[in-house]
């Protein structure tokens, strides 16, 4: 097999691999949790009906029964009456909470209740994390050609220097991303969840691709909702694909800062990092192009005495 | 002034200029949300003293009750006696929200209630998130030296080979990230916070430090807590440094990784991204060392055809 099928090989298991540790998680999480949220869940409705049927309501009685209303309510268990049809920890919400652990979303909507969830998160997300980055990472590496390089190429062809034909590239992906990742998903949840405003669409969008996640608005929770676990799923891949592409916007944003002279004015890691090009230097020195880079760099080397042995010196072979 | 010296000014004029973004944020939150949390708050007063005051309780104005206490609860406005003495949106609050808002973890205890509260959170965002990565970096950077190369340095002075001299580097820096990181805080917030267990604390650090930030957990939130705002900017503090040191980690990961082979086995971008080396394969194309880096590329070569002018082969000049 040639290399490209091997590369292409590779990512295809990277992403298999992916859905089935989502999968692993969303069964351990279901498993784990549905018991104890089911336990609280029908304490919360024998409290309920126990406040009903007392004769007159104290202050100190409604205070109590609101204590624990509200602590079943953090945990993602509401007394009323047609939010309780659903568990929060079916395997598509159970997936969708996995999900938003290892992409560091984490809206909080549901959080584990029992102490065995809460160290099978902390472990989950030791491993999901740093993997759900490395698929990510994979994925950009093979957007990077259709989407950057050719493109930038293409401009360059057209007529345009090299630095205008970057910037007029970043501008146009920009619009593409707000366009397609913001605007028009902001438009299909002002839609699709009732009581969502476009802008509270666009806050979803953005706190999330962000990977703040406040969880304040998170699509799937209403009650009643038609066909709630494809839609859970359709808007993982919606916060996968976004995230990718927030990543690539980074990268050509860093590539692009890099070409204008923005990343070594502030004295930051350049987006092909200084290190290795530490080791060539005697080398490379004759080449006009890193003439006024060894300049620059004269400055940071204070900083950082490459003349010990360090991790920049010691061969790669 | 000397470079170095120049360097520290930058990253002092960063962090000044970081702490006075922050509060810049706080203040905005704050009289943003502020007025509109009162009334929620006041409307919340009057809600629970009518229901109090009706003779009977029916199960249709309870759910209707609830309802409304649960709906106030999401936006952080608890109906509970002893938790409506404080704002969300006093100053420390407010500042610890925009603080959970750019460093991404977004907690999400507290979440604006206003639309312009919304809008302002996705502009304040916008600019914040970048810019706390930049103020991240370049203080990483610092640390570089005595946290990594010094004591890669030490060690393999000490009689280490280097590879396994990074081995032990990383362990070590493991070791004590975890205790000084997580162990140590976990402790110090089940002392501090009366409901917390070890592993509640070690959770809220994890979840935390991963920018996670699922929110069930969040310091400083209990009533009746004495110093407040001061324990919330400490919490602030701990936060950064925190992510300073699992970035530093992550660097330092990468890095050995790269020594090792691991992300050329993977075909991911080094950590001294191979773009430039592809601008200076010809230069140094005798040396012995680049020589089997060259074979390895091959293969990416492939799924990026550099011949082609690209960003790869923009001059930087």
């Amino acid at each position: 097999m040639n290399s490209v099928g091997k590369s292409w090989l590779l990512l295809t298991g990277l992403i298999v691999f992916y859905i089935i540790y989502l999968l692993f998680g969303a069964l351990v999480f279901s498993s784990i949790e549905r018991p104890v949220e089911e336990q609280l869940r029908r304490d919360m409705d024998a409290l309920k009906q126990e406040f009903l049927n007392q004769s007159c309501v104290s202050a100190a009685s409604l205070e109590n029964f609101l204590l624990r209303v509200l602590t079943a309510n953090k945990y993602g268990v509401s007394v009323l009456r047609n939010s309780s049809v659903t568990s929060n920890w079916d395997l598509a919400s159970s997936m969708f909470f996995a999900n938003t652990l290892v992409t560091t979303v984490g809206y909080g909507h549901t959080t584990p209740l029992s102490d065995t969830g809460k160290a099978f998160s902390i472990v989950y997300a030791l491993i999901g994390v740093p993997f759900t980055m490395l698929v990510l990472t994979a994925c950009v590496q093979r957007i990077m050609y259709p989407l950057v390089i050719a493109p930038v190429c293409l401009l360059q062809r057209s007529g345009l220097e090299p630095r205008p034909a970057t910037v007029v590239h970043f501008v146009l992906l920009l619009v593409l991303v707000v366009l397609c990742f913001f605007l028009t998903p902001a438009a299909v949840f002002s839609v699709v969840e009732v009581s969502w405003s476009f802008l509270d669409g666009l806050y979803f969008s953005f706190i999330s691709l962000c990977t703040i996640g406040l969880g304040d608005f998170v699509p799937g929770t209403q009650p009643g909702q038609k066909y709630r676990p494809l839609y859970q799923v359709a808007v993982m891949v919606y916060l996968f694909v976004g995230l990718m592409m927030m990543y690539l916007l980074l990268r050509t944003f860093h590539k692009m800062s890099d070409l204008h002279g923005l990343t070594s004015f502030l004295q930051l890691p350049r987006c092909e990092d200084s290190d290795v090009d530490e080791d060539r230097e005697p080398i490379v020195d004759g080449d006009s192009r890193t003439a006024n880079h060894v300049t620059e760099k004269t400055a940071s080397r204070h900083l950082d005495p490459a003349s010990q042995p360090s991790y920049n010196t010691i061969n790669k072979g």
